[in-house]
């Protein structure tokens, strides 16, 4: 049998590969755009052989899935930590928003085209859903404290959130964004 | 000389080849999605032989982005028309961001695919920042009445318009499209 041990250094190891593989195509899409990266810029970039890389992904649009899941799951969890801090939630919506936001105004450039390019394709990955979901919630607590409008379902609304804050990712400063967000979330209100 | 209806009559021949070519690979890209559409498959559905077709379009991308900029004009002119009628400021906003709503819900598809790459790319038109320009300028109109909130730059209210209603490219009915339209707009108004 093989000892714990070894098989938790392999894992490491792959994961650290895995890591590597992810964040050398992000910053090659960065510099260069789409257009530029292949399987050999991303092997010799990464100073991975190529048929390691092929073990670990089959190409490039597989990589930049990978690495784009890896992003929402990672902006989820930022999300998830202000969503479980005390407050109305009202309170918790708008920093859940607001930072949401934040998030859209950082993607811009190459890696925002990166993203868009996913948005746009037939591929909706399970971690969109999860953050559309997790938005609808909050909006469906928001209304049970009468802070949301319970005219519009939460899941509707939710679209509207998510659509109106990908605005941010053009505004030039965190002000504008915050901007936006009371915008947004003056849609969100109940209306008299 | 050449007499005038002659050139009138090749004027007119040239517009209907260059609609043939945009009808056809509009409808090419809402049958097969954007990797099936090449310049010979356009000339073989368009009828038109391949010399004839590059002597009007070196490339696939510039018949696509010609198709987008006659859309997006086509859309202008029926925006207009609304912003032009009778009626307040205010009432003249809803109209338009509702038609503009569901111009966006019946792009839904593969054209959907084709205009979401044209708006994610670095190519945006002069006809898209004219469609800005023209909901700035109503909502300019809107604060002067009272009807549009005056803390917000009406600039940056247009990029929340805009991007708010993109939204209703994923909704499912009209009266879904009209319910975002509202939320939107109560964004927009005065806040107390």
């Amino acid at each position: 049998m093989v000892p714990k041990l070894w098989n938790e250094t392999i894992e490491e190891h792959r994961r650290a590969v895995r890591e590597a593989v992810l964040e050398t195509t992000a910053a090659l899409v960065a510099e260069q755009g789409l257009r530029g990266v292949t399987m050999s810029r991303i092997a010799e970039e990464s100073g991975i052989g190529r048929a390691t890389l092929y073990k670990y992904f089959p190409d490039v649009e597989t990589i930049m899935v990978a690495w784009h899941e890896r992003q929402i799951a990672g902006h989820l969890a930022e999300l998830s930590e202000l969503r479980d801090r005390p407050g109305t939630p009202g309170e918790r919506l708008e920093a859940v928003l607001e930072r949401y936001a934040l998030i859209q105004q950082q993607r811009h450039g190459h890696a925002g085209e990166l993203s868009a390019l996913m948005h746009s394709g037939d591929h909706v990955t399970h971690a969109e859903q999860h953050l559309r979901h997790f938005v609808r919630e909050l909006l469906t607590e928001g209304v049970q404290t009468g802070e949301v409008r319970d005219d519009v379902s939460p899941e509707e609304l939710a679209g509207y959130c998510l659509h109106a804050l990908a605005g941010a990712a053009s505004l030039p400063s965190r002000a504008a964004v915050r901007r936006l967000v009371a915008v947004t979330l003056a849609g969100l209100r109940p209306q008299g």
